[in-house]
């Protein structure tokens, strides 16, 4: 399907791809946007389609544009030619490289994680900073988790900067976007054992037996975990430190928290050091 | 001492202010810039003095500046009041507190880390990213580390960008700004033993010894780390990923490592898991 080019700052299209960056425009339409070259590679290699991609290939900065158009093309999507100024406009980047998609928001219900083979979940409750919701979701990615649970979100996983900040990995870990009761319902059904982050706490992480279905649970940089996760917790464990507690960035302690339980399973038939203790 | 107001965005020091940006500008003056109140605090709290404090009361978005002020004033610095258009101009950022400051480069010589009581230290090479290098130094701080050596800097600790991501705590972590064939050579005559970390090494960093001295070097976020490194080291290690290994970041990376040689270094007399293997 070809439309017209759109050349007019003002068009209707171009005011509506403005308006995603809007958290409630997002959730009424149920669509996201998804820009730039890497982030759409992970959005098709996870098997999503889209309904448009607008495009500037004016702004293309490296050769493999027209193959990933093609791509889009061929998965249904209809591709708009958008010339540079609204293009700018639409972009959410300073730098935009010619590519935004308009996508369907795809299930984030917690059956979108598997919770049957051992599972190593990280919960993060109301992350405020888009920055830290994507390192998080590149750090699940990397470390293979089960999937990532986006607990009473204050930034959704669906905002363009989360989008950016994940590399596109949103769309390759299982994610689901629940509260806090519904995830602590759902996990403890499952046999997940409930492992809460927190400076409060007198367990060290690395003493905890993270090594069973597992969800590790972190909270907001300002407020921390909420009473909710510190009390229906299995246990409250703490990452030690020798200098300030909060020098420590959120989603760093959620990447030292997860990547010790990948030690502790990488060798499953040898016993934590809290036999040791 | 007190100066005369600066009421345009014309004059010549805040003109100096913004060539202070450039890292050749703040090569040749050896001098650098420090702003916001918590950045500020931190450079206080380390017993470093600056030169000049520009403030813009206006801009002012709290209580306490002003005991802040008196605690510059008498640690020696010129106060210089701005009024709200050229401090904005001379500012680093979206949402100015109405505190600069112009300092003098601190030590960061070799000799700034201590090499005595079992160092644990962080080697960071060519970082680019002024926000990577800023969360190491976070990192650093909260891990307690002995010192963080920057070696071959792509983007230099006096950053303001930097300075900001490390939310001052680049005052705080004894640091040390050198290449690459010195800080080997520095390690080595002082007995701590070289950890190169890279994607392309076979030996876990879990089942490394990082109790003893230990220098633990990551690589940039582009190229990883130097030959030079990889070829001193006393062992290459790696970070197992059941993901993918560009998911995480230099930084994570660096806050991964950093955790397990103080999760070691907690049970010194326990053996560490090499053993068992």
């Amino acid at each position: 399907m070809v439309s017209d080019p759109i050349t007019s700052p003002a068009n209707t299209r171009i005011k509506a791809l403005v308006r995603l960056r809007d958290r409630r425009e997002r959730d009424a339409t149920r669509t996201f946007a998804v820009e730039g070259y890497r982030e759409l590679l992970r959005f098709l290699d996870a098997g999503l389609s889209m309904r448009t991609l607008f495009v500037c290939p004016e702004l293309f900065v490296g050769s493999n544009e027209s193959a990933l158009v093609d791509r889009c093309r061929q998965s249904g999507a209809e591709i708009v030619e958008v010339s540079d100024i609204p293009f700018r406009k639409a972009s959410y980047r300073d730098r935009p490289e010619g590519l935004l998609a308009v996508a369907a928001q795809f299930d984030t219900s917690l059956d979108a994680i598997p919770l049957t083979e051992n599972p190593l979940v990280l919960v993060a409750e109301s992350i405020e900073k888009p920055g830290n919701l994507g390192t998080m979701l590149r750090t699940a990615e990397a470390a293979g988790l089960a999937g990532m649970i986006v607990a009473d979100p204050t930034t959704d996983p669906f905002n363009p900067n989360v989008v950016r900040a994940s590399l596109g990995t949103v769309f390759a870990v299982p994610l689901s976007i629940t509260d806090t009761a519904t995830a602590i319902d759902h996990l403890r059904s499952a046999g997940v054992v409930i492992m809460a982050t927190t400076p409060e706490a007198v367990l060290p992480y690395y003493e905890a037996d993270l090594r069973g279905p597992t969800a590790l649970v972190v909270g907001s940089e300002q407020y921390g975990l909420s009473p909710a996760w510190l009390d229906e917790a299995d246990a409250n464990i703490v990452i030690p430190m020798p200098g300030s507690v909060d020098s420590l960035n959120a989603a760093m302690a959620a990447g030292v928290a997860v990547f010790e339980a990948v030690r502790q399973r990488s060798r499953p038939s040898e016993p934590t050091s809290i036999h040791f203790a």
